[in-house]
C-alpha cells in the first residue's frame, strides 16, 4: 500500500528492478516535491521474520554476544547485501553499510540503530530503527534518488549493555568497560571478538567531530506519551541524563511483638517513607523528570522482625542537569529529614551516572517537517530511555523519531509497535535523510 | 551475695547442705514473714556455662532438635538432678521433675519455660526461666520450706518453632505440625523422638483443665519498656494476639525512564504507602498494638524498572481481638484506597492467627504482692511476644514475670538480661510460687 502511495504521488514513475543500482543522476530535490515513502510493508515483513530469532516463551532473548544475538546479526547482513550496501564490520563489532552520494566533498548522513536486545524482550527495541533506515537506504536507491551526500547506515553491537558500539565509536570505551562481564556471560572484548570486531584495533572505528553530517535515530517511544495524547510521532528534543543512587538505611532490628511502636528503629518504615518523599518531590513541580525506586532489599526480611537494614535504588532522570543536581541535593535532604525523624541513617552512593544528550534543533526541524510533509501528528518530547544518540550526540548534530509502542510497553514480550506506525517512522527518517541532504 | 540476705532475714537459718532433702516440716508459711531469695549467684552461674552451648560466630543456635539443642537439654536435665527433681521426658520431648508437697491431695503448681533458642538468638530468651524454675525448687528444698502443693518444674521442648512442647501438653497439636519441617532440617515428629519423646503416645502427655493448680513463667521482657521506665519487673496481663498478612500489591512493570510519572502503575510506590499508612494507623489511637511490615519482596527488583509487583507482610498483635479485628478491617480499607489511587491491587490472604491469652487476675497479685515484697518496681504490661505460658492458659490460671532485656533488643547475639535483674526474676517467681501455695 504504501509503496502503491508512492508510485502515486512520486515523479520518479519508473519501476526500478529491485538492487539494480540506482541511476547517477535522480531528480533533484526541491521544496515543493510531494514526500517520499518506503516499501513498509517490506520493512514489516523483516520484522516478522526477526521476531524467530531469539523467541523464547518468556520473551526475545539477543542479548548482546549471544547465538541469538549471532543469528540476528547475520539476518540483518544479509538485508543489508540485499539493499546493494556491501556491510563491513568496524573493529567494534558495529555493522556499516554505505549508498554513496554524488557529491564526494560531503560527509555522510549516519542512520540506524541497533538489534540485540535485553533478557525477556520484545522485538521492537532497536530493530524497528536498523531495519528502517536499511530500508531507507534501499528505498532512496530504488526509487532512483541520488543524494549529494553518503547515506552511512548502521547497526550498533550492544546497546543494551551499555551503549557499548556506539561509546567505541566515539572513542569513550574503556580498558574497564571491555572487563565487563556482559548478560551472555562472555566479557565485552570476548564478545567484540566474537562478532567480528577487533578490541586491538579499536582506535580505527573512532568517528571523530566532524566525521559526520548527522546521526539520526528511528526507536520505539517505549513510554505510552504519544499512545495517549493520541500522535503519530515523536520528535526528541534529547536523551535524559540519568543519575542512580544506592541507598542503605540503616535501623536496628528487634521483636516485631515485643518492641513498643515508639521505640523502634524501623528501616522499612524509613525506606517507605523515602520512596513516598522521592515521589511527592518529582512530582511536586511541572516538568517531565522521573524518579523511580526500583529495587528494595531487607534485611532480616522476616515477618516477625523489625527491619534493621534495607538497601534501595532510586534512578533518576531529566533533560536538565541542573534539575538532576537539584534532585540530588532535595534526596539526600529527605533521607536525613526522615532518618532524624526515625531513629534511622541514610546513606547514598552514587552508581550510575550519564549527561543529558541534547538533540540539534536543525535536525529536529527536519524531522518536523518532514513528518508535517507526510501529515502526521507529532510532538517534541525527550527520551526518557538510553540509546546510541546519546553517544553520537558527543560528535555530531542528533535526532532521534519515535513512534508509539502499544500501552507504553518495552524491555516485555509484549512490546509492540503497529506495522502502520513501523512504516510512518521509517517514511519520517526517509525524508528527514532528504531534508538533510538539502541543507 | 542474695544467699547472704536471705540467711539474714529469714527464720530458716540452718545451713541446709546442698541437695540433701528438706525436712519434712518446714516453717508454716505466714502472711507477715519476710520473702525468701534464691540463691542468684548459682542461676547466674548455670547461664554463664550454659552460653557455651550452640554459641557460634553469630550467635547461638540451639535450634529445637539441633545436636547443640540435644546438649542444651542434656545440660538442663543434669540441672534438674543436681537440684533433686529426678527429671523425666513426657512423650512430647518436654522435660518435668517435681519437687513433693505436704498435702497429697493438691494439684502441682507448674512453672517453666523454655531452652531451645531461635537461630542466631542469645542466651536469655528462655534458659533464663528454665533456669530459675529449677533453682527455686532447689532453693525451696534447700531452704527448708516445704510447699503443700507439690511444685513440677517443665522445660517445654521447641518453643520457637511453634510452643511445639506446650502446645503437645495442652493436646493442641496436629498431624499437619508434625510433619513440618523444624529449623534443624528434621520433621517435628522425628524431632520429638530424637529428644526422648515418643508421637505415639502424644496422648499421655495431655494436661487437662483442672489438671495443675497454675502455670507461672519467667522471661524476659524481649522488649524495651522496663527499661525505658526504669522498672525491674512486669506483670504479664496477657499474651497478645497475633494476625499476619500477606499482602501481594500489583501494579504494572514498566521503563523507568520512558514512562512519565502519571502514567505509572508503581507497586513499590502503593506499598511503601501502604506501610506508612499502616504505621500511622496503629499509632493513631492510643495503646500498646503493634504492627511491623517485616518482609518485603520486589519484582522485577531491578534498579532502571517500575516494580510490577511487591509482596509485603504485616505482623499485628494487640492484647484486644477487637482492636485486631478494627486493624485488619482498616488495613484492608487502606489497601483498597492506595490501590484506587496508585492504579494497583491489594491482594490480603491471613496467613498465621493466634487467640490473645490472658493472665489469671489472682495470679497476676501473687507476682505483684511477690515484686512488691521484694521492693522491686513493677508494672502491668502485655507480652508482644509469644510464649509456651499463651498455650497453658487454656487449661490453667497463667501468670508471667518478665525481667528487663537490655536495649529492648531478643533474638539477637546481643540479647543480655543483667544477673541482677535474672536473680530479680526468680525471686518473684520464688515468692508468687510461695502465694500460690497459700491460697
Amino acid at each position: 500500500m504504501k509503496r502503491r502511495a508512492f508510485l502515486r504521488h512520486s515523479a520518479v514513475l519508473a519501476a526500478v528492478p529491485l538492487l539494480r543500482p540506482a541511476p547517477a543522476a535522480g531528480p533533484a530535490p526541491g521544496p515543493r516535491r510531494a514526500p517520499l515513502r518506503v516499501n513498509g510493508a517490506r520493512l514489516n515483513g523483516w520484522l516478522a521474520s526477526f521476531d524467530a530469532i531469539g523467541r523464547t516463551p518468556t520473551g526475545i532473548n539477543r542479548v548482546a554476544y549471544s547465538e541469538a544475538d549471532l543469528a540476528g546479526r547475520a539476518f540483518t547482513l544479509d538485508l543489508f547485501r540485499r539493499a546493494g550496501l556491501a556491510p563491513r564490520i568496524d573493529a567494534a563489532g558495529n555493522i556499516f553499510g554505505r549508498l554513496e552520494g554524488s557529491d564526494r566533498a560531503r560527509r555522510p548522513i549516519l542512520i540506524g540503530s541497533h538489534v540485540d536486545s535485553v533478557t525477556d524482550g520484545g522485538n521492537f527495541d532497536g530493530p524497528v530503527g536498523s531495519f528502517a533506515a536499511i530500508e531507507v537506504a534501499r528505498s532512496l536507491r530504488e526509487q532512483g534518488v541520488r543524494l549529494r551526500h553518503p547515506v552511512d547506515v548502521v547497526v550498533w553491537s550492544n546497546e543494551e549493555g551499555g551503549t557499548i558500539g556506539s561509546k567505541s565509536a566515539i572513542g569513550e570505551i574503556t580498558a574497564a568497560d571491555l572487563d565487563k562481564v556482559a548478560r551472555s556471560g562472555k566479557t565485552i572484548r570476548e564478545g567484540i571478538g566474537l562478532v567480528g570486531g577487533n578490541v586491538a584495533r579499536l582506535g580505527d572505528a573512532v568517528l571523530k567531530q566532524g566525521d559526520i553530517a548527522c546521526y539520526m535515530e528511528l526507536h520505539i517511544e517505549q513510554g505510552g506519551l504519544l499512545e495517549k495524547a493520541g500522535l503519530r510521532i515523536g520528535v526528541v528534543q534529547g536523551i535524559v541524563g540519568l543519575r542512580w543512587f544506592e541507598v542503605t538505611v540503616t535501623g536496628f532490628a528487634n521483636h516485631a511483638g515485643a518492641t513498643p511502636m515508639d521505640q523502634r528503629q524501623d528501616a522499612m518504615l524509613a525506606a517507605a517513607k523515602f520512596a513516598v518523599a522521592v515521589n511527592e518531590a518529582v512530582t511536586s513541580v511541572p516538568g517531565r523528570q522521573v524518579a523511580t525506586v526500583g529495587r528494595m532489599n531487607v534485611t532480616p526480611n522476616t515477618t516477625n522482625v523489625i527491619p534493621g537494614q534495607v538497601m534501595l535504588t532510586v534512578d533518576l532522570r531529566d533533560l536538565d542537569p541542573a534539575k538532576i543536581a537539584h534532585f540530588t541535593e532535595r534526596f539526600e535532604r529527605l533521607g536525613r529529614e526522615i532518618g532524624a525523624a526515625t531513629g534511622t541513617t541514610f546513606a547514598f552512593k552514587r552508581t550510575v551516572e550519564s549527561e543529558p544528550a541534547s538533540a540539534d534543533p536543525q535536525v529536529m526541524g527536519w524531522i518536523e517537517a518532514s513528518a508535517a510533509s507526510l501529515g502526521l501528528t507529532r510532538q517534541r518530547m525527550p527520551s526518557g530511555a538510553g540509546h546510541d544518540a546519546q553517544e553520537l550526540a558527543r560528535i555530531a548534530p542528533m535526532g532521534m523519531i519515535f513512534v508509539p509502542s502499544v500501552g507504553g510497553i518495552s524491555h516485555s514480550p509484549r512490546e509492540f509497535t503497529k506495522p502502520e506506525d513501523v512504516a510512518h517512522g521509517a517514511d519520517v527518517l526517509l525524508n528527514a535523510v532528504i531534508a538533510a541532504d538539502r541543507r
